[in-house]
């Protein structure tokens, strides 16, 4: 972000601001830290309370900062993901051999780990939507600036990926999707079904979760453009840790 | 849904869940009523605690049965919605005097109540969209099956919508859109961004929240075919009674 000089006329909340997000952005305030609190504010710059709090609300519209019940406002550098639907699933993003992961983090560091590969016998609701139970199974989960933020389950239809790179754990430039295009069975449309809920225990353990954290649940079916389901993926997200957008026409 | 005979190799608990998820959709256990609990379970069927609890929590993972602390299992029939980003807010269906509520429900009752109208200089995050702080709120509860499932909170650009039907209580066929179009500013595009979290106090109230419950928090942007856009919709939804869905293309 290019940073410009601060015209006098900014209002003071807004120079507040500005010093501590530089302060935040510059890592002399690090993740966790307790910003100064409102009687702080007020004293050190002689501002009204409701002048305080605005500066502070700045930091936490951002993302920046956290307010804690009766404790205080705190830096919090993990910014959310934002994971938006139908761009990071684009034909020209996967088909240029990019990972769907690139358009999600922008530049942050993410990890993929915990990588399994399983031939198995789906559960009825997966079976139901490929059209039979033998599947070819991709368990994985992705950290974002070292912090696990998916678990993401990919089922395929056995017969149309067996001894294919979509069964090794490298899939190759532009991953999975640019591996059923190369068998002519390219995705074309996507659908996600949303729901949020609490944690199971092992979603908590493997994604770190702070106590009272939901997650969000999501179940997405890949079809090709005849209409033939070839993937369906259910993933669940640390909701702290994203925005999801979508973009639609009226 | 295709019954198909069970197996004998089924596990014990599949089983004693078929039989109950049977007596659900049967109507033979309605909503409300208890589930034999697992002492009733372990004597019934001579299994161990483990088992009959795993039984129970299919049909809790599924959202037939809810468990009350210190009480019990219960059955909850209600269904959730399915909400279809797209569909709902498609042209047509506005723009023939249908209200976008039932394209949600598919003929289940609903009702539209606490509504509110108020004029109002709006907050930063909102006023940054609608290009301005001066603003018509529109503020309604939605229940389904006498069940509240969502609080929304509309935001229009004061100068718009002042002395229209769109600050009336009583919108008219179509609703809102319909009026915007009927000004000229008809929606063409929308952006939804969905979060999730654990409920404010107030939330918890207004939606009769068991604990526990996480909500879906949907802030939508609707924008004309220049691009103005025309309004903000903040949305709280009970997140065990919905299903969101979305569609799009690769």
């Amino acid at each position: 972000m290019q940073q410009s000089p601060v015209p006098p006329e900014t209002p003071i909340y807004r120079r507040i601001a500005d010093g501590l997000r530089e302060a935040i952005l510059s890592g002399e305030l690090r993740d966790g830290d307790r910003l100064p609190g409102e009687n702080a504010l007020m004293a050190q710059y002689g501002i009204a309370r409701a002048t305080a709090r605005q500066a502070l609300s700045v930091l936490i519209n951002e993302g920046l900062a956290v307010p804690k019940r009766g404790s205080g406002v705190y830096v919090r550098r993990f910014r959310p993901i934002r994971r938006h639907g139908s761009r990071r699933l684009s034909r020209e993003h996967w088909g240029q051999g990019q990972a769907i992961w690139e358009s999600d983090t922008r530049g942050r560091p993410y990890t993929v780990d915990e990588v399994q590969l399983d031939r198995e016998t789906a559960e009825e609701d997966v079976a139901r939507v490929l059209g039979g139970p033998e599947v070819w199974v991709r368990r994985r989960r992705y950290s974002v600036d070292g912090r696990p933020v998916q678990l993401s389950v990919s089922y395929f239809p056995a017969g149309l990926v067996e001894g294919t790179a979509i069964v090794q754990e490298d899939t190759g430039p532009g991953g999975v999707y640019a591996r059923l295009g190369d068998l002519g069975h390219a995705p074309a449309h996507f659908t996600e079904e949303v729901r949020a809920r609490m944690p199971h225990p092992h979603e908590t353990v493997q994604l770190d979760l702070p106590a009272g954290t939901p997650v969000i649940a999501i179940m997405r079916t890949a079809y090709t453009s005849a209409g033939v389901p070839v993937e369906v993926n259910e993933m669940v997200l640390d909701s702290a840790s994203y925005v999801l957008q979508y973009d639609f026409d009226a």
